[in-house]
């Protein structure tokens, strides 16, 4: 079995992988890689898998085709958000104009992967009807509860992407998108400029990465908010060291 | 005087051009430049005026540096829609992987470029509030007027860049974005799939090209709503022929 792009065997999906004794070539970039295949090619500075696999495919001599290209191409343009991100590097660019070059589908690919279903847009309105800009504009929240999915028609899984849309503010160095679940609420962070998310994820008893972090709090909306809005005013505080002249 | 990515020499912003005797030199990739300056460099061919300007710098030996490097990958990501529309070309993602090298700050200018000012989200609201959807989906349409401008804080230019977002519903094959000016309305009309924007748009007494068209109708919303559905039946009955299953 060739296990492409995954860092643990066992989470292959679709395929009861505990039936299989066969042998097992894992080729990937996670720097969370198990490495427990029996043939590994792991390289966590690479920017796409799909980077190494074209490395591969040249090691073996074989020419790159079409039906190659464009799923390559897909695969470093999902990882490199469309060559937006900064793990892009001059041999991502170089790469991709190979895998044109070999005919890869570059605009059908965007063309599909930027189409939007209805949910997008009813789910967008109910985040950006509930959408607070706090302390000048530097933090950005927006609300999602039951009842506004239901009024969406969408799924709790489609709300995470829109923390990015609050990301993009403007002044913004926090945005939090607060999925209230009723009886608890789960908070996803992202900063910049000088802000961790990860400490207000912290002292809310989640975890993650200084830029993107979450946290869950077993409590009702005002509450669980109560405890946030602290744990936001206590990180500007400190981001805010040494003191930034006051508006 | 060095003229940049500007079809016509009058067109300069923020400089009295009719006072200016000396000679121009002209560089620009548009297909309509007026080919008026004392020295020309056009080529419609290609994707970015700043590939060409990375042409000129060779031809003169002058070396890459993170100065000229920068503001040559904004243009490139501007005309291309960061690498993402059909004119990119093996040769435009070589050019940046050299433009990368020399220090171009990729990232910084993403960041900068995915700003969003408040308005935008205020606007944003405001047209998915008006959003419809017609003939199963295949016709998107929103519309801005005066009120909702006022509400949410913004410019009639600020509208503009919201008929790409109806553009990219699923399944659509028409957008319309609707100014509604009270005593006459505005059609800027997005296509794909065999559906002409063009075609309805000279319908409507204007123009444009078959994927992107525009028309102004003087006339109140109600009467020129109406016009536009008439036109939109048509293009539809036009574009389906051959006949295709109805649902």
């Amino acid at each position: 079995m060739l296990d492409v792009d995954n860092n643990d065997f066992s989470r292959v999906g679709g395929a009861d992988m505990a039936a299989f004794s066969g042998p097992v070539v894992n080729i990937d970039h996670h720097g969370t890689n198990l490495r427990r295949a029996d043939a590994l090619l792991v390289d966590p500075s690479q920017p796409a898998t799909a980077m190494m696999l074209v490395d591969v495919l040249d090691a073996l001599n074989v020419p790159l085709t079409e039906a190659l290209a464009t799923p390559l191409l897909l695969g470093m343009i999902t990882d490199t958000g469309s060559f937006q991100f900064s793990n892009t590097t001059p041999q991502t660019l170089r790469t991709a104009a190979r895998l044109l070059e070999a005919g890869a589908r570059l605009n059908w690919l965007n063309e599909q992967r930027l189409q939007n279903p209805p949910t997008y847009y009813t789910l967008l309105r109910e985040v950006l009807n509930s959408m607070e800009f706090q302390h000048d504009g530097q933090v950005v929240l927006a609300r999602v509860n039951e009842a506004m999915l239901e009024r969406a028609g969408g799924n709790w899984e489609d709300v995470d992407p829109y923390v990015n849309m609050l990301r993009n503010a403007e002044g913004g160095k926090l945005a939090v998108l607060i999925k209230d679940f009723g009886d608890k609420v789960k908070f996803s962070l992202r900063s910049r400029g000088g802000v961790s998310a990860q400490n207000i994820a912290v002292a809310l008893g989640g975890g993650g990465h200084v830029p993107a972090a979450g946290a869950t709090v077993e409590a009702p909306y005002a509450e669980a908010r109560e405890l946030l809005d602290q744990a936001v005013i206590a990180e500007l505080a400190r981001a805010q060291t040494p003191p930034q002249p006051q508006e």
